[in-house]
């Protein structure tokens, strides 16, 4: 694997995983009140166009990072309706 | 411009432009409170590196925006400071 490719896998698991710990304090709280939804909606949308551009341009750290990153504001998301 | 640049590009206007009701939000409230800190710090390292990647790469849709990004993740960083 090429030095820029690990480049772009250490990104994208930076920006993937720093949900996580948006999730978890969201997930502990139950308070999701100083979230935009409008954020997280076009977020969601921006991260889904990202992973077809990956597909198109067959490139593993764009597939890779945005198909968790939507899990995870997904799961945001889910948490927000929930919550308010 | 090619349709996969238009695509990234579009994808990238998605997820920098989806911060800025965040931003909004956090102005207006006065309150950061369910805002993770550790996800805005590991988000904007992350982006940073994205940064990078796209400069190696010379990929404009991810240059401009994660260039945009890192601005506004700044901003929301500088108000969780700010409110707590």
């Amino acid at each position: 694997m090429d030095t820029v490719t690990v480049l772009g896998l250490v990104a994208g698991s930076l920006t993937t995983l720093s949900f996580a710990p948006q999730v978890a304090r969201a997930w502990r709280t139950g308070s999701t009140a100083d979230l935009s939804l409008l954020m997280l909606v076009v977020f969601l949308a921006g991260v889904l166009l990202w992973l077809a551009y990956g597909v198109v341009r067959a490139d593993p750290a764009i597939i890779a990072a945005n198909a968790v990153t939507a899990a995870l504001i997904g799961l945001l998301l889910s948490l927000k309706q929930k919550n308010g």
